[in-house]
């Protein structure tokens, strides 16, 4: 809520006058990956579609993409992506930078302290390179399982790294390069384990004195919806530490459901895997029901769906919001529907009273108010309870 | 290994002689549990079996049956039980000292700062006036549930100062209390959880520079055996923070096993659960693969078996070495053959060479050796390959 003091040019208070507010933006972060515009040749329609909900763009700084021959990094594919989206308005968040998965080849055989030596640089080309465009970032990706990782013939040079130095000397060299290199930067711990295991790491990594900005939580569903209740039991385990929670990954898909049998979801890979009308109906209505309860929690600052479209999408799942036809799905609706909908304040008049003052309800945002021909912006902040 | 060099009384090395050598004591904690013996009628056949095997007591300090009215502890019951072993020559080892379980009821109520107060009173009291009979302490237990163990209508009083303080910090008040108090105890840290968790837990521990003397792993197989491969794995991950290893708490059932759909063991208590033959069979093929792997690790220090007699057994299952009737299970005569049969060096008589020396191999402990109806005591100490 905001009380909005209507002025002239002279500053003198408007009484009894119709003006009209809108909303610009919201505060709250709706993101999505961004994946699909990082070459050149940038799908309109499907641009539409991403700009039309979302407001957060994550981008891939997958370290074996990013720089697949050592000295050599796509650093100028990634800046004209985080530039599109940054001069369209987007926030723009990197995602990740130090991760054992997609960890290049280059680095297999390196010794742990050039391997220390070679992420420290890495990190600081990145956030340095990318400073006032990216503006958040996974600093570090799925420590909990990071020392133990075992999907691989040899250990990554970057589970080498944490099972010698340990899981929290390699958060704080993550945590501390970047904010070295970027100290406006938002910087996320980010996990999908979100078991005690994630509990004991972050009371360890807070306990040694890391600055934490947000606790990323991802969360592939693609085994199922967690419902309201276990979803509410998750934040409030996380909400404890009293940092800000981002839903980092959030995924729902519109087919069949992943058997449960899979505990490392890359196991399951089914040369097809369709989306359909039920699956789409239930994708719908999960999406509305998930959004609500993660928008109801004081915690949770930012949601970040994964994946517009099915084409291309993770796992060939049918997790996006957009068909591979191009084609929206009905979740893409719902989520639209809520997001630049019932959240969202549409041009509406109304009157200012006798002191030249509305009172305005909306989700912390931008706004504007219009009179007379002068257009005056503000903006709904502060505490849970103006949303 | 050890080289004796046997002399006279007057210290002239005995050349060419006879001598006996013979193993005392084992270094290594082969212990067990020793509720049994805490009331002053001590079963005096239980007894016997216990010494015959074991050299490690673990007696309970359970605060709520230690302390069920406030200010009127079960100190001296205690002390008569940890001094009995003591006397017999048997190491004790106080289990635990903070535990969410078996808090006792008249901390429900007390507002955190109490409780906090009432912990480090009860730390400072028992470890402090059972210094020089216990020796060795699970400071804490099972810390990595503790702020969320939810098994009960109210959350207790030890849940709440967790929950509120963090996991860390209550490790800290516990560890710090306990070695103030008694400055030679070893402390433990000790936990069922054998996942990622416990390893978090024990990094955030260990980062936060919290001495810890030696970390326990509990082991209650009541759902089967866990196998070589995955022993010698959870071995390795806890060895990797270069600390002794203790088995806190091992179990095998000599029955059926309990059904693997059980998280909590405690969900599962028959009315009846007999030990039998067949169980029997397995139990002691299964102890004596478990202690072969666990001796061949060179981060284990002790295991304690838990329980002694099926006569009272936690769950009321058939985990003893010996039956409610007081025989003892193929198991507990396996065990013993291991214990003081082929790791143990009975009298045996050596030759001393030409500058009166023997050789003895033998796992670490006490020795003696015997020449002339003199007995001298030596030990063998050091690295793991003397064992």
């Amino acid at each position: 809520m905001a009380v909005v003091i209507v002025c002239d040019a002279a500053g003198r208070p408007l009484a009894d006058r119709d003006v009209v507010v809108e909303q610009r933006a919201h505060a709250f972060g709706f993101g999505n990956i961004g994946f699909d515009f990082v070459g050149d040749d940038r799908p309109a329609r499907l641009a539409e579609l991403w700009f039309d909900v979302f407001n957060t763009a994550t981008l891939p700084f997958y370290w074996s993409d990013f720089e697949p021959e050592r000295g050599s990094p796509h650093t100028d594919r990634l800046r004209r992506a985080a530039q599109w989206f940054a001069g369209r308005g987007a926030r723009v968040k990197g995602h990740p930078l130090v991760w054992h998965t997609l960890a290049p080849a280059w680095l297999g055989d390196l010794p742990v302290g050039e391997v220390e030596a070679a992420v420290r640089d890495r990190i600081k080309r990145e956030v340095s390179g990318f400073a006032g465009v990216v503006d958040s970032w996974d600093a570090i990706n799925e420590v909990v399982i990071m020392p133990v990782f075992a999907n691989e013939p040899r250990p990554n040079g970057i589970t080498r790294l944490a099972r010698e130095r340990g899981r929290i000397a390699t958060v704080r060299l993550a945590f501390e390069e970047a904010r070295a290199a970027d100290p406006s930067a938002t910087l996320l711990l980010n996990d999908f384990d979100m078991s005690t295991a994630y509990e004991c790491l972050i009371e360890g990594v807070l306990e040694a004195g890391i600055r934490v900005d947000a606790l990323g939580l991802q969360s592939h569903m693609h085994q199922g919806y967690w419902g309201e209740e276990r979803t509410r039991a998750v934040l409030d385990r996380f909400a404890r530490y009293g940092l800000p929670l981002h839903m980092t990954e959030t995924t729902l898909v519109s087919g069949d459901l992943m058997p449960p049998e899979f505990d490392d979801l890359n196991d399951f890979q089914p040369p097809s895997w369709p989306s359909t009308p039920e699956g789409e109906a239930r994708q719908a209505e999960e999406i509305e029901r998930h959004y609500r309860t993660l928008l109801a929690h004081p915690s949770v600052q930012a949601v970040t769906y994964w994946g517009l479209t099915d084409e291309g999408a993770w796992l060939g799942a049918p997790a996006g919001l957009v068909r591979a036809d191009g084609t929206p799905k009905p979740a893409y609706e719902t989520l639209r529907g809520l997001v630049k909908g019932e959240w969202w304040l549409p041009p509406t008049t109304v009157r200012t009273d006798q002191a030249g003052r509305v009172v305005v309800h909306g989700f912390l945002g931008d706004y504007e108010v219009r009179c007379e021909g002068r257009t005056t912006p503000f903006a709904i902040t502060g505490a849970a309870p103006a949303r």
